[in-house]
């Protein structure tokens, strides 16, 4: 099995990104798993546009994005991108569309084809704090997971595919009062036990990851 | 106008709904609204059904359900349901789905046909904390939001409907340390607040009200 | 009996101060209490000196001063104040001291006089969320405090007296994300409560109020 | 110089104390630090009990004790702690002390003599979150560090000595909602950290720590 593996630059007032970082900290093979790394920027389309040419050039069978979710205390695995485009600050690039649909002709939203539920458990058994998230947000991680998630259900372009949001790491939050964080290893860790969770689940897990709101 | 708004009963640990409560405070008439309220129990499918029987009687234009997130610390409009059931908790008739869709035909999401960033805006200018929020969880308020907008979309129910979510009152948190709440007079006027929002904006605003996760 | 009641000026970012505001809603008359309120500068010395005043004036039997605490998330009544200034930021006349005494000759630290639980249970009987706090921080509000004290334990100045932070109030956190908030009519509800509990308890009720840190 | 550091066991709900496990691991010397380790008991006068026997056996310079406080987000370094116990859950050993004096011949509180500045600067240079707790709360944390200081205090018992508070390590928060938490090794790391902090600054540094409240 080859899983591609991408993570964004950093963006907004930040000067690194974990997602990308503990991409790079990933080992070239997990269990039977091939992992292609890929960095792709912070920017509307371009992020997408990237993304694809990195699946035609290695033809993975699964594709997980990586992304910063500054604020958040674990792992979380996201469930469902929504088509729409509502930027709070300005992309990499300048871009702050505001509701806009990332692809006029596709669903309202996706649901991802990864099993997240033995996902967050394969994390959570390698002692590492993770759950299910059901918003991505309306920022370039929602985006490029929409734009994923379309081109598996429109084009089956790839089996698999879905999007993992990761916390500050620490020396991001020495500034910053009362922030969560997570170890840059512990996150890499999480991205390991995750794929093997893939790795090792065609089916996802029949329990419960819901939330009240 | 005529206007239909519901609020769910107590569910959880809770012995009260501020959503329940904050609906009953409303008055008869919202500028040239008129108001029609409906509880609606926390029940999977037999909320949908309650409702769809309240929208069969009052023939309303506009349809809002409101349900309680405790947790959460303002006014938050929601901007989209997905097809999807997923109960951490029994709901109060002891269903606890895993991973349904709410409806078999519907499609993956349906956005909400309300203004939400007006809403919010009116909301905040009444001088109560608002905001758009992305997700309205996988339990019974996302459920009912879910069968609205289906019947919206697939049966043109009622012209524009959606939901809203409100924080715990002060009465809920006494024994609870650190959560955030609402008095319960100031979620009744962030509700009229709305619908003044609804009534006076066919068109939403084009302002941005996103979230980076 | 007569009781003086201080509430800062705006501080910091802010441009107005909720610990006033609320003061300034108290009735004239609270039980058997008459009220007197007193705003005093959000400045090292200046407002001890000011407070030191208003007592020489009015000779209340109690003190209670009252000051803004934005993060916190109920009404909190102070235990204890210490002997030091440490400003992270400038006070109102640009001071900014860094770990000096706020009284050469004083104890480390002097505990209220004040029966902080039933303080509390009073509170909360009014359905609005209180706590003991333990630290009153090391800025103006524990300076006037600790000043308080001080001139109690060692002059005998008034019978009683302490200090009560109250949260941000809604217009405060309209642009701030999940910043805790409480209403102001209910904080001046608090308020009030908090000196019903004063004036029938002489004692301080025998019950756990503590923190494991 | 020869510094004794001492760790709790488990207490509450937790089958694990972060504070223990992060003092086993750290090393026998750091810097020209000769490192004694011992593990004091959750419970009131016992804890400090056993902390004086093992400074009359180690005849340690500096003394740290090191507790757990979960729902924190970085390692505290504790400023002061108050002559009071005031138990909202019981010891391990089911006391539940309410409102009593730790010594009845003490002071109402002590400032710690180690460099708390020094110390947090130290550990953020680590890349590790810290700061300076104005609280080590009213249970066993404050209790045993009030001890300490009074003992240094009143006969002088050893040099310096004070509070470290560490969050919650990540396999207590698995089944936690939003909770921080630090991995172990981080932990062991900032106490490290702190220790070189002490050892090189016999003076603490003159810059701000204090908070509003």
């Amino acid at each position: 099995m080859k899983l591609l593996i991408t993570g964004f630059d950093p963006f907004g007032n930040e000067i690194i990104n974990p997602a990308w970082e503990a991409v790079k900290l990933l080992p070239g093979k997990i269990e039977g798993v091939e992992i292609i790394k890929l960095q792709v920027p912070t920017v509307f389309k371009e992020s997408i546009d990237i993304l694809l040419d990195g699946i035609k050039e290695h033809k993975p069978e699964v594709v997980i994005c990586v992304g910063q979710a500054g604020g958040r205390y674990d792992i979380s695995v996201e469930r469902v991108a929504i088509n729409l485009d509502d930027a709070r600050i300005k992309d990499n690039k300048g871009n702050q569309p505001i509701d806009e649909p990332v692809y006029q002709d596709g669903e309202n939203a996706y649901f991802t084809s990864l099993p997240i539920k033995a996902m967050v458990e394969e994390v959570k058994k390698a002692n590492i704090p993770a759950s299910i998230s059901n918003t991505a947000g309306t920022f370039v991680c929602n985006h490029i997971m929409y734009g994923l998630l379309y081109h598996i259900n429109k084009f089956s372009l790839v089996k698999r595919g879905g999007f993992i949001h990761v916390p500050f790491i620490p020396q991001q939050v020495l500034d910053k009062k009362n922030m969560p964080c997570m170890d840059l290893k512990s996150i890499a860790r999480g991205l390991e036990a995750s794929i093997k969770g893939i790795y090792e689940n065609t089916e996802d897990l029949k329990i419960s990851g819901g939330r009240e709101f």
